[in-house]
């Protein structure tokens, strides 16, 4: 089955103890809709200007990926820098632009209206609302947001979340959003808000999954030398979500490899700066990957 | 087979947001010994002072734990004082008296001299190494240290290691003791110091076992309310060696159950405050916690 992903696409500008590089090609949708490229077919709605050419246009047709919903307007693309010190799980962002995406209002094109689930990347709640109340026949919808949304516009991503089935968000938002410190308890009252599912992304920790049927744990992959984990949680809902619309199927044991393969994606992605690493996958890395994810976590009592 | 450990008794006073308890029995080897005591034959060598009595021995001998090597001394025992925040990952000692720890000298009975396995909990390196040296005959050493002693001790610390097979310490000591952020080439330089297994115990993210097999990680176990997190760690590593030396092997699986045990055992640690949990326990909830880690983290492809 497709998915369609609604989000940013940017430049990037990041520094990391691996080097900097700049005015790379970024943004959730972007990382999101590589990684789910791998597993079935996507489909991308977002803004871009006039600096985003023929090369970047590439970049998506080469993985196959609809950008017919991806809208070219007057200005600049999307621009964010962002600096990592050792501690690779918080960035320092350095500059936001938000050029066209100032004024972004997400048009879904027709060919896209049979889409069977969809994510609502991190973009202004209200967006995301109109995003999905046009998509109403979705199989599935995850959700991304951020502590600026859940700050600044909490009443409009209460209404948004109603219409969430997977909440995908860090420690700290789910802290911050559920005014709980305990994650458990965090999850029950996210609970209460729309969603049936939570996904907490633990950068070099992991991530956890947490609905009906309990509690699915999964590590991060160790790696000796990440670049640049900007996109890492992108790429891991691109893989979580993009594994989910491929299989064609959401039960226990589909989300538990989705929870797998999302982390494989997001390993990927912070091998090298960028998208590079996620541009040159073959699907065989990706299923060794996973298997090596069961060498890291499965023992016979 | 049997565990000898080494490490301090004392009595506690914690706060947590759960409450405040004061005077209770405590001290990395009594959280150590009870934990493993689920798993196999435990032996203790410490010391108490004279406000040690009838009642406490009967903590240790309702679980047959051998306690022929507390030494009694004048004066009275280690007292520690610690309170913790919503964030149960970090304890804010409120005070240490050392009392008869100050001058404590290790003395192993004969009768512990055939003594397999051995833990060295975290007291002052040079004492871990004379144990050590005493028990020149045992089948595997673990070894615990804490920031207190990398920084103050270092080059004893390095003595104490080259005779130590599996080391167990936190993240931030892991870093501190090998001046590298990532753990896998920290891993790597703690090699190089003697040990051949490092267990990174994470608090509330869970732990990760590093070896010439690569890398195992388990999870936390999730509760909704953990009331102290005193001792969860020593009872971690009570568990794991408690585990390995009741089954009498330290290949790749044992191991890996090994380090489900050791979480099963701090997971109870920490449900109530102090020992009290882990005296009342029963050996098939143990098995029960651990076919639930198995839930929590098994996966099929």
């Amino acid at each position: 089955m497709s998915i369609l992903v609604v989000g940013s696409v940017a430049f990037d500008d990041v520094t990391s103890p691996s080097g900097t590089v700049k005015n790379i090609l970024g943004g959730a949708a972007t990382y999101f809709s590589l990684a789910a490229s791998y597993f079935t077919k996507v489909r991308v709605v977002g803004v871009v200007g006039e600096d985003f050419g023929a090369k970047e246009e590439q970049v998506f047709h080469q993985h196959s990926i609809d950008i017919r919903g991806l809208e070219r307007a007057k200005g600049n693309t999307f621009r964010w820098g962002g600096s990592y010190t050792d501690n690779l799980n918080e960035a320092k962002t350095t500059f936001t632009d938000l050029n066209v995406f100032e004024t972004f209002q997400p048009r879904i094109p027709k060919e896209y209206e049979d889409t069977e689930f969809l994510f609502l990347a991190n973009i202004q709640p209200t967006l995301q609302a109109d995003v999905r109340r046009h998509m109403d026949g979705v199989r599935l919808t995850g959700c991304d947001t951020m502590n600026y949304w859940i700050e600044r516009t909490n009443s409009e991503l209460r209404e948004t979340l109603k219409h969430v089935d997977i909440l995908m968000i860090n420690d700290s938002e789910t802290r911050q959003l559920s005014s709980e410190h305990n994650l458990l308890r965090a999850a029950r009252h996210i609970f209460k808000m729309g969603p049936s599912t939570l996904v907490v992304k633990r950068g070099e920790y992991g991530a956890m999954l947490v609905d009906k049927n309990g509690v699915f744990c999964v590590p991060a992959f160790p790696l000796e030398e990440p670049h640049d984990p900007t996109g890492a949680g992108d790429s891991f809902a691109g893989g979580f979500m993009g594994y989910l619309a491929g299989a064609g199927t959401t039960n226990d044991a589909a989300l538990r490899r989705a929870m797998v393969y999302g982390s494989v994606l997001g390993s990927f992605a912070v091998e090298r700066f960028g998208l590079e690493r996620l541009l040159a996958l073959k699907k065989s890395e990706i299923h060794a990957r996973a298997r090596h994810f069961a060498k890291l976590t499965q023992f016979k009592l």
